[in-house]
């Protein structure tokens, strides 16, 4: 049996103590959530999560995973109450030195935009895993692919590298929704007539490369179009993103 | 039958002469793809088109769709050889007010990103009309009802506001999947990776508000991984679009 204590009660974590749940119910997969334990308790109120109320209580298990804010991994990593065990972090964006050298370490990245509102397929999440020890991968990659058809092995280099892209691709395209949405209110239209639009924006680049796939008034350099754009538009800084990404779109083509 | 003339060899002529062809095909739709003819007339290779050498030599039909680039729109209006037809255009910023007086004038703009690499669903891509008359509506209704399940009546102010909304929500997500592949790229990391991420992005704002589907650093004002992901771009204005971006949200933020 491979024993899992989870540390954290955000989005991250919240996800992964479901799934590990899951896998702890269905005895044959020899996973067991031994433990979790979050400094703000409040939101565990499962009876099923198998809570400690105390970080020092925190007993060693096959693999402890913290699943806290990027700025607490350190802290927490330096609070767990045994040594030379198998600890990973869930960051992107953060190395796997910034773990405690008294335990062994890891990181174990979901790449996915998680929110305790909807429900995640875990078995199509990528999962990203580092570690310093051979014996170690292997185990993280033993778990990881209990949870997910994706598993990929990359440094702290590169796994930042594919967070920042992550934020481009993900956090910064639902802002430009966000902004698409505003639009739409304020002319009483409806936004949903945008969802095929934006399901063959993101359909496209499947099958050729975004660069490629570029289309609108920058890439034609439609000057018209796009003052007429700007006229219509009046908050400033939605100016100013369409004034950028549009001469950014210009500068790419510049490069093709 | 109704018969209709395309004008244009561009992206969306090159779609909608596709789409009246099979219907021109299927008799049973009443429908007949008269004549074509654009100025660059060098990509009509398939013999299946009618296509005309000379503007002056188009005759009258039920239906003149104009699918010019926006500034070419009222001269070839001007250039038509006939009077008190039905013209419209296909853009989605050009006001019904860019065709000429001499015929009766509309607008028949199909919201999708049309690229000749890439065959479209016709059925799913909404048809945004407008007219001057009723019954001039009624002809469009029931052709672009024949093209699409969602056809919507809007003025030329709410159309433009929905082209704006559509530059941010698919041109613009484009050139931040184009950042992120380049980042990518740059570190051998596979940008298809992402593919999961960017999935549930558009998913998630199908029930949820793409406002509070908002997650990332900026979001968390997560100060520290927002300056480390400043030192890994090299690129400036992928460094430029980063900041604004996570200011805007930052700002949308307050609002909530």
């Amino acid at each position: 049996m491979i024993s899992i204590t989870i540390i954290g009660s955000g989005n991250v974590a919240h996800h992964l103590i479901n799934v590990f749940l899951d896998l702890t119910e269905n005895q044959a997969n020899q996973v067991v959530l031994e433990q979790v334990w979050a400094r703000n308790s409040s939101y565990f109120s499962n009876p099923k999560i198998p809570f400690v109320a105390e970080i020092q209580h925190l007993k060693p298990t096959d693999l402890t995973i913290i699943a806290v804010s990027d700025h607490a991994i350190t802290n927490v990593s330096e609070q767990l109450p045994f040594k030379n065990q198998l600890v990973v972090h869930t960051s992107g964006s953060t190395p796997l030195l910034a773990l405690s050298t008294q335990n062994r370490r890891g990181v174990f990245y979901p790449l996915q935009t998680f929110s305790k509102l909807k429900a995640i397929d875990f078995s199509s999440v990528p999962i990203i895993l580092e570690s310093e020890q051979q014996q170690d991968f292997d185990l993280l990659q033993k778990i990881a692919e209990l949870l997910s058809k994706k598993v990929v092995i990359m440094n702290s280099v590169q796994r930042k590298a594919l967070h920042v892209a992550a934020v481009f691709a993900c956090n910064f395209t639902n802002h430009l929704y966000a902004i698409a949405e505003h639009i739409c209110q304020t002319h009483e239209v409806d936004f949903q007539l945008l969802a095929p639009l934006i399901e063959e924006t993101t359909q496209k680049i499947k099958s050729v490369s975004p660069l490629l796939a570029q289309t609108g008034p920058a890439k034609r350099n439609d000057v018209e179009t796009i003052n007429q754009h700007l006229s219509l538009i009046t908050e400033d800084f939605q100016k100013e993103i369409y004034q950028l990404l549009t001469q950014s779109i210009q500068e790419y083509d510049k490069k093709l």
